[in-house]
Parts: structure tokens; C-alpha cells; sequence
């Protein structure tokens, strides 16, 4: 067995959703001798020092890096360079700093310049989450078999990268690398164009004239329901993906629109047989997804049906 | 306490994940002497009866109405006028014919002129399902706290109409009434466009060359996965819903791809607050949903996160 990872101070700047649960997964991994949170909000500080989710928690930023070894930005993208700007100055010599934005490229650019060169940028993505924001929502396992990617640049200090994915590795994630383009790409398919059209399908429904808002409620188990979980994500944490991934979230929406205008085609002219065999393609996309532990074997998401 | 509805014979047609969840809650509710199951599938109707889903199940579905007060027919929406055809001979006097299929114009189009004037067609749809299919997916709670929806002619039998209400509410569902058209209008956008609109994203990210099929699969916890669910839903059930809702599916994808047109100018100007906007009004129309009982309240659908 790999020796066990260790920092002597872990600082953790925003207690939200992600940030609280990785606190909450260092300290049930005892992966630090000191653990630091660091949030604007003086009411977010408090109830993370409620909840017992670090040995300090305080709203500078710049005193919650001092003498930390690793330093992890769980704040919006949006938010990246400010955060980055503040700290700098007080970043120790050989100090990681990552992050765990899920737009990579614009992330890296912001905050690349600002850094000290003792300091070891390396961004990152844990690719997990719930609809819910805040310390109270976070938990200890919401990394455990998640895949977390890093977006290490040309020239980065390999030591650091091993630490740095020892530490997700310690925290329950599985750890892939690649490039900070590809990364952006890859997550506008799989989490930022899902998203956008989870919100906006939630919006068109909303707005109806023909069929109030309370049917729309009533009759949301034929399926608008699923959507509306993604849809109740972060605003703030959303409009900054979209701001700062634009070109593959638009490459991946005209995709997506170029796929449903044929599908609506066919709808119009009748083709059941287009219908068909794209209803029985995408089947075996979800067998797979369930075969590779990404997501409950249940049917309904194992919704308990209790009535 | 209102008096135990009661059949002296249900004959449920189709014995998939709806016919087979309907035959189990009328076993659980005791609410038949005597159940039949029709499947034109041989190998479905040994699994229902290996299962014990009813006193008999045969692939004549001519022979299975005989005697029956109540008929279910549960096929595929583009299957209706052929097992009406069959079975119109055989209905007794007084039959109530009903259907669960996710369109109710076209079916009520398709039966009436096939039935005799001595049975009640009276369509209906309870929203409820899960992605799986056949006999054994079904399960007795399927319909509890659902709504069904019955969408009875103006010349309805009033006594025909109650015992069907009755049924489905000793089935554990909510009934409403509405007219064919107004409900064809409201499933098309919180079921058909939300189930077309999964299919189409996954499609999309299966056909990527930028992204590999396994990328997608791995790092589909970022939102995707939750598409995936209801793009594995029954492909023969899901073409004939299309090709019978036609005009109201349209319409609603209509204003879906207007409104997505409108957040991708948002998101290629820059557009912040727009996005913001509607990021936070999506929120509460989850809340409304968790809040009347239509999903599970626990962040992630519930899912369980042990990894």
C-alpha cells in the first residue's frame, strides 16, 4: 500500500458545496495537521465553525494561505482571479495551488500571472456535485469513485503533480490528466451543454400560456422532474462557466441543435425508423455508464417510490 | 371510507413494465375475482406467469376479453388499433375499455370506430414509469401519488367514468379529468419534448470525434448521466409517441429551440445577468415539485454516493 499523503496545513478558500466536502473528506482521511477554510461570507465562516468542518475558518483569504502547503480555490470561476490576486503575496515557497473549477483554459490564464513563481499552479476538476450549494450540503464521501482531472501546464513540477493527485486519491477520486482545451471540451458534452438545456427546457415550461405552472408541476414524472434537479444548481457557479467556456459550449450547442433540428424533421415527416434506431442507440449508453460505476444500477435513479 | 371498488374480471393487454405494474397493485388492492393477462409474446407471457402476475395470461387478446368488466389496454401507442380491432368482437356488454398510453387524441381517434357501442372507451394515462421494460420491471407502487390523467368523450358514461376514477384510485394514484387535446399539450413538454431532448444530447455526445464515447461515459456525473436515464426508455414506445402527438410536440420544441437560441446569443455576447436571471427563477420550480410530492426531497435524487 502507497504511503499515506500528508500536508502540514491544507487551506481551503470557499466552504461551499465542494469546498465544505473536501474539508469534510481531509479531515475523515486526517489528511492534514492543519486544516484552514477560508469564505467572504462572514455567515458561511460561521456556520462552517458550527458544523466543525476545519480548525479555523476566517473571511481573509490572504491570512487563511499563510504557511499552507496546499491551497485549494473551491469559488466560482468568475471569482478565480480576485481570489488568486489576494493571495498571492502571502503564498509560501512551494506551495500548490489548485483549484476545482469545471471551466480549465480561462482558470488557468487568470490566475497563471498573478502567482508567485515559488508557487505551483496546477488546476483541477473534481467531476461531482449535487443540485444544493452551501457548507451544510457538503459531505465526506461526494468524491469517493469520482473522477477528478487535472490540467497540469508543460512545465509543472512532476513532485507536485504527485501530490496533488495523491491528495485526490487519498480524498476517494480517481485522477486523470489532460490538457486544460481538452478538459473544456469534454465537460461542455458531458456537464455545461446538459446543464444549459436543463435550465432552459425548466424556462420554456415556466412561461407557457396553454398549460399553467401547476400542471407543469403535477405531470413532471413523465420525465420533466429529472430535469429539474440540474437546473436548481448554483446560479453564480453556472453563469461563470458559461462566461468562461464559451467557444466549446457553443461548438457543443451547435452540435446539439443540429442533431435535434433533425429530429425534428423526422418528427414532422413521420420517419418512425430514424426514431427508432436512435431511441435504441442511446440505451447502450446508459448500460455503459452503469457498468463503469458512474451512476446507480436502480431503475429511477433508485427514487424509493414510497408514495 | 368510500366502498372497495370492484371487478368481477380485469383483462390487462400488454404485459410490459405498465400492464405487468398494474396487474401487481390489482393483486396487492385484491380489486378483481379474476385477472387476464394478454401478451402477443409468448416468451413475455410464460415470464408473467412465472412471476404469477395474473389467474391466466394468453396471446389472444381476443379470447382474454371475454367475460372481462374492465380492460386495460397497455401497448405501445402504435399498437391500439390493431388490438382494438381484435378484441371489439369480444367485449361483453357494459366493458369499460381504457388505455394507458402517453397520447390521447390519436388513441381515442384510432378506437372509437373499432369498438361497439355496448363497451365505454374512456382513454387515460398515468404518469408514471421508470427506463426499464418488460414483466419483471413492473412493481405494485408504481402508481402511488401519481397523477393519471382520464380524458373521457363529451358523451362519457357517468357510472363508467366513476369506476375507472375509482380504479386508478385504489391503484394509489391522483386522478384528473381533461379533454384529449389539453392533455396531448401538457405531456408534450413534461414528458415527450424532455424525453426527445435526452435522447438528442446523447446522441450527440455518441457521435463526437473530439470526445471519446469512453470520455463521455467517465465524466458523465458532471450532469449528463441524468439525460442517460431516460434515454434508455422503451424505443418502440417513445417512436409512436412522437408520430402521434406530432402537432403539440412540435409546438413545444418550437418555443425549447427558440428560447435555447435566445441563452446561446446570451452566452456568445457575454450576456451575465441574462443567464443569472433565468439560473435562478429554474430554482424554484424544483422546490414547487419536491414540495408537492412529485420527487424525492434528498439532494442527487437520493442517490446513495457509497461509491
Amino acid at each position: 500500500m502507497a504511503e499515506q499523503i500528508h500536508f502540514d496545513q491544507i487551506t481551503i478558500i470557499g466552504a461551499g458545496l465542494i469546498g465544505s466536502s473536501i474539508a469534510r473528506a481531509v479531515q475523515r482521511g486526517q489528511l492534514a495537521d492543519r486544516l484552514v477554510l477560508a469564505d467572504e461570507s462572514i455567515e458561511v465562516c460561521t456556520e462552517a465553525q458550527r458544523l466543525k468542518l476545519a480548525d479555523a475558518c476566517m473571511t481573509d483569504a490572504a491570512s487563511a494561505v499563510e504557511g499552507a502547503d496546499l491551497v485549494v480555490l473551491a469559488v466560482p470561476v468568475g471569482a478565480m482571479a480576485s481570489v488568486g490576486a489576494a493571495i498571492a503575496p502571502s503564498l509560501k515557497a512551494g506551495a500548490i495551488v489548485t483549484d476545482v473549477g469545471s471551466v480549465k483554459e480561462s482558470v488557468f490564464k487568470s490566475l497563471s500571472p498573478l502567482l508567485p513563481a515559488h508557487a505551483h499552479l496546477i488546476p483541477g476538476h473534481p467531476v461531482a456535485g449535487t443540485e444544493r450549494s452551501g457548507p451544510a450540503a457538503g459531505f465526506a464521501s461526494l468524491f469517493d469513485s469520482r473522477w477528478c482531472i487535472l490540467t497540469p501546464p508543460d512545465d509543472v513540477d512532476a513532485a507536485a503533480l504527485e501530490r496533488l493527485s495523491a491528495f485526490w486519491t487519498a480524498l476517494g477520486s480517481k485522477v486523470e490528466i489532460m490538457t486544460a482545451p481538452h478538459h473544456d471540451l469534454v465537460l461542455a458534452i458531458t456537464s455545461h451543454v446538459p446543464h444549459l438545456i436543463a435550465y432552459n427546457i425548466v424556462g420554456t415550461a415556466s412561461d407557457l400560456e396553454t398549460v399553467t405552472r401547476s400542471e407543469v408541476i403535477k405531470y413532471s414524472a413523465g420525465g420533466f422532474r429529472d430535469f429539474t434537479r440540474i437546473a436548481a444548481s448554483d446560479p453564480t457557479m453556472w453563469r461563470d462557466v458559461f462566461l468562461n467556456n464559451k467557444d466549446a459550449v457553443l461548438e457543443m450547442l451547435g452540435r446539439f441543435s443540429e442533431d435535434l433540428t433533425a429530429l425534428q424533421r423526422a418528427i414532422r415527416w413521420g420517419d418512425g425508423d430514424q426514431l427508432f434506431d436512435l431511441f435504441t442507440r442511446t440505451r447502450d449508453i446508459r448500460r455503459r455508464i452503469i457498468d463503469a460505476g458512474q451512476d446507480e444500477a436502480e431503475p429511477d435513479f433508485g427514487r424509493t417510490h414510497k408514495g
